[in-house]
């Protein structure tokens, strides 16, 4: 392999339905989104589910990517199963081995625009930088939380996740799919720069790092006994002051934030996410200056 | 039966969860709604649905109330078997049976409040003329649309459908929980001075008319290759005017609405509709003299 191979993912949750139908309309007008001469693949991540309109079938395709799940010789759910049908196709190791990914979803919560990079990876952060640089849009560094693990672009050996939103699940929305084209087109700009040698890597980047997540309160029998407060709701990417309002139940009493000033919150109000017990993520802002490595790391991506 | 006795549904949609955090907060606090003395039972119409996130499990249950379904002595259907279940408990032959129900939705649309009223049965007309001439907010009249039927309220003898929006489906957000509960008293409030004797029948009653419903433009496949313009998402109950932009493919290429004017657009983008091949409703706005028949109808109810 002398240059890129780029996998397109979308509708890895199946209920996220603005990347897919985007990808559709690619194949029809291959100009749609220009990849200057990228070799790439597009495919529906998680086909069973998007056809029924539910996230996942069996369990969250993107928490499925797990040695311990891809080792098993006769896996029954449909979402090992799949995973392990997309790493014969196009893993490092497969019949089209790619060696980028980019899987795009979207969320109910008030992201914008924004890339999801999960641990260190120096190629990932590289990737991450040229992007942020182009469209100045914020990096969540998803990492360092025990409870969540086993995302699809760890399996290959770099790859971003593209996050637009709000847009409820199973809408078709234009200004989502517009903005999953903008950066997915930005994508194959600077993949296409990397692969000439002429990516201006910037001096710094700017990354909100995961600190942990935030349960609704809950009453005795572990339902929801308060809803976000609407003050806050839509409010992702906006630092937290000490004692705003977080939450606010039926009496109209208020839950207040007790952590740190500057603490930035994503993700507020995700649906997806009630089931794992978060209401919304907890992160911190903080400027990494650009290291050499992370430029070798992408670089040596291509000669892979 | 000398009053009324009121079932209040929620989650007859499972993913529409608002209304059941209302429902369940309310339990835990009787005050939080004042029903003055009514009788009242309040359930959640599709538990497995809600339980598991999802709409319905085999089949819409807001489709399933059909003489031919509910004959069906073993069903087996899950919503078929729910749907008799709430008739044996709740239905005016049932153990506690009810005479007026009024069922709990949300939408993806931004529908604002609203009520659906299915037919023309004149105590649904009267119980909509006092929440109305109370709230102001519209009413949609849905009937003559012979793919859709089997509507919960209709298997009572009097009954609405509130319907809140725009929120994601399973997704719990503090307007959406205000607003419906705001309705749901107010129906209270008009139930309990029908029973007094002193409701204050409007002369007039506004009302938004079905008359048919548009589908996505399909490409060869049937997946629809145009999203709504985005100019008219969010505009639901603003008339249309003719050859205003409705939806726009990823070319630009825009399709123009080709009615009358005056025609006005409700449930636009309703994500739950997609699989029913509706990008949108399309009614006709009218006003119609309040009928002393409708309060004979209501007041009727009450003595069943």
């Amino acid at each position: 392999m002398t240059s890129f191979k780029v996998l397109v993912v979308a509708g890895t949750h199946g209920n996220e339905i603005n990347a897919p139908w985007l990808i559709r309309r690619w194949e029809q007008e291959p100009d749609l989104i220009k990849t200057n001469g990228i070799k790439y693949f597009s495919v529906i991540g998680n086909p069973e589910a998007y056809r029924t309109g539910r996230r996942y079938i069996s369990r969250d395709l993107n928490r499925t990517f797990e040695p311990a799940l891809l080792s098993s010789p006769n896996p029954i759910e449909y979402e090992v199963i799949r995973a392990k049908q997309l790493l014969s196709a196009y893993g490092p190791a497969g019949r089209d081995p790619c060696n980028l990914v980019l899987d795009l979803h979207s969320t109910t919560a008030a992201m914008g625009s924004c890339l999801v990079v999960y641990g260190r990876r120096p190629a990932d952060l590289a990737f991450a930088a040229l992007i942020q640089s182009q469209l100045g849009l914020p990096i969540y560094l998803h990492e360092s939380d025990d409870l969540e693990h086993g995302f699809l672009v760890e399996a290959w050996p770099c790859g971003l996740v593209i996050e637009i939103g709000a847009v409820a699940q199973s809408l078709l929305h234009p200004k989502i799919v517009a903005q999953t084209k903008l950066v997915l087109q930005a994508c194959f700009d600077q993949i296409s720069k990397v692969v000439l040698g002429i990516a201006k890597f910037p001096n710094h980047l700017v990354i909100h790092r995961h600190l942990g997540s935030l349960d609704f309160p809950r009453d005795e029998d572990s339902q929801p006994e308060a809803c976000l407060h609407p003050d806050l709701i839509g409010k992702d990417w906006i630092p937290l002051k000490k004692h705003q309002s977080l939450f606010v139940d039926s009496k109209k009493n208020i839950f207040r934030f007790k952590g740190e000033d500057l603490t930035v919150p994503v993700f507020i109000n995700e649906a997806a996410y009630a089931e794992k017990n978060i209401a919304m993520s907890l992160t911190k802002r903080e400027v990494w200056c650009f290291s050499s490595k992370w430029k070798e790391a992408i670089e040596g991506c291509k000669h892979n």
